[in-house]
């Protein structure tokens, strides 16, 4: 037997993932991390409630979840003042990026992103055969006018932007995001990743428009909400968009649990304040434990601090290597300029004491 | 503004969903259901040791889950006796077949199913641009002969088979199933679905044969393990075919409590035992109210029992009908002659004492 004929697509994707995991990288090591600040994770958890909420919901994971959402889509659309048509939950952005692209790019449909922006979009594209241009970052800034004038010239489909943009944790302002939402050429969707809003000062985020065709805007619990590994994400786009989600998604694809715990965190913005709270601060001792050391932390407006180390990529990476092996999970950006840079998630003081130590050493140990 | 240009493939889907969720059913109602009983879910709900770990991890949600699924992975390859390298853990059975049918099914690829068979995946099939050939059950059980002259016939690239089958409860033994896959013609792959195995009799699964690249065995926590809300499903195939999910499937798609609530439920098989008990009690009874009320029960290797109503299919749906209004939700086959029948899951005592009472005036109502 030869085996299965897969796709020609499928047959020509190559067997990379998107990232490497920290439980893969602790098996390899035979050792666990004793900070872990690489996935920008809230490492302050989810709201009480919501534990509570998923607990209980643990003794019910014998049903099925509900394939609409509906307790969580009403309350989502509550929370942002827009019909629940509007509104639709998914596994994660990461799952509903895949939907997205899997409803708008066949093979060859060209689509574009930002150089250095976020793998996991790309491997979407890749995985269904869109054809991906990439535009260079403006500095540390994901380049809107860059991003809309390339969709014009190759009649893009779709056009990702991350505002507040990771790995850089840089981003920019309503007014100028909405400048970037009037700049989508006709026939093309803006996917606004949202992700880290809520770590983001006010002003971040363009007023939204259910009824604008021209843009779907992506947001998650996985952040701010800190609940990564429930996997619930949500997007708010027009309804016609929305409804089109219902042709190719996972219905039956949400934990029960997950959506307990969703609807829970949502219902306690109390907590939500607390979290913004802490991260602010934690940023604030990052970039301070930056300086200390003599790097640059650039501005954020993420639950990261993007640091500069003032060399070029090979120096960044041997200070990665070096705080990994210090017990330090850590991540950096994938490509130049920016990969000049280590990206470090907020942490409690616990974990940024383990860093502040680790961090002396590993730039000692790279310069040597 | 037209607003996004979805693909040709993606516009031309229709908008069904493959089941409405009893929570729809029961807004629509404005009443919950006193019994659930049609979705074949477990109330008996997952192994305790399971929920506990479900708990603890409720706290470590703000993890994303490990993308390899590593322990789960080991976990499973030891309890059947194979290399982790031929396992892959996936979001349910659903999630997996999407993301097989995605690997195989170009659009206008011949694949094979029988007619009645699980819609889900002719929902995949269809998402694809699979072109779905079906052939006939044999009576109330599906047609691996049939299956396979048809895939000989077609040139199909996938070929599914559900071992117990769903919606009849109907099953083959090992032997069958095996000269079924030694049938598989060159080129094609075998889907075979053994989400009900556990419930099934000794000797319904032919020996797992990791190295066998005609077929994929697919399992799930949802059925026997009671954990359907967790959505953990994994397939047993050649290593090559495991290694190819890892090219489009959602690598930090899964929770990180239902890994958790998996691995603690497959390490109690103590309480699969007392379950695969209870359950076989539940169809006794429910063959015994089936027979009191002049229905036929059909055999079953399932967690539930599919009853002739003895009519034809808008009977059987009056009865249906009947029952959902006297707050017992069950669900019935979609096409004929299948359609005769209702189909109960396996419930407790009180479940069943709703179903029984419900039943004599359901038939009269349906009969009046």
């Amino acid at each position: 037997m030869t085996g299965p004929r897969y796709t020609q697509l499928a047959a020509a994707l190559p067997s990379t993932v998107p990232f490497v995991g920290p439980e893969t990288q602790e098996r390899a090591r035979g050792r666990t991390f004793a900070a872990r600040l690489g996935a920008n994770e809230s490492v302050f958890g989810p709201s009480p409630r919501a534990i509570v909420a998923m607990e209980k919901a643990a003794r019910d994971v014998w049903m099925y979840g509900d394939p609409e959402n509906h307790d969580l889509r009403e309350a989502l659309a509550e929370h942002h003042g827009v019909p629940s048509e509007n509104v639709v939950v998914g596994e994660g952005i990461d799952g509903l990026l895949g939907y997205l692209v899997r409803l708008l790019a066949a093979p060859g449909d060209p689509v574009v992103t930002s150089d250095g922006a976020y793998p996991t979009f790309n491997f979407h594209v890749a995985g269904y055969g869109g054809r991906l241009h990439k535009v260079p970052y403006a500095g540390d800034h994901e380049d809107p006018e860059a991003l809309a004038a390339k969709a014009a010239d190759t009649g893009a489909k779709l056009i990702y932007l991350a505002n507040p943009d990771n790995p850089m944790g840089s981003w920019h302002d309503s007014d100028s995001v909405q400048r970037m939402i009037d700049a989508v050429p006709e026939g093309a969707l803006l996917a606004l990743d949202e992700a880290y809003l809520e770590l983001a000062p006010d002003g971040t985020a363009p007023v939204i428009d259910p009824d604008d065709r021209r843009v779907i805007r992506l947001r998650t619990f996985s952040k701010g909400y800190g609940m990564a590994g429930a996997r619930v994400g949500y997007a708010i786009a027009h309804r016609d968009l929305v409804a089109a989600f219902d042709k190719v998604r996972n219905h039956f694809g949400m934990c029960r649990t997950s959506q307990a715990g969703a609807l829970a965190a949502l219902g306690d913005q109390a907590y939500l304040a607390v979290v913004q709270e802490t991260v602010a601060g934690a940023r604030d001792e990052l970039s301070r434990i930056a300086r200390l050391n003599g790097l640059v932390p650039l501005p954020s407006a993420t639950n990261f601090v993007t640091m500069d180390c003032g060399a070029d990529g090979a120096f960044a990476r041997k200070v990665l290597s070096e705080l990994v092996s210090r017990d330090v999970f850590v991540r950096m950006p994938f490509i130049a300029p920016h990969d000049r840079c280590i990206r470090v998630s907020a942490g409690r003081p616990q974990d940024l004491a383990h860093f502040a130590s680790a961090l002396p050493e590993a730039l000692a140990a790279a310069r040597a």
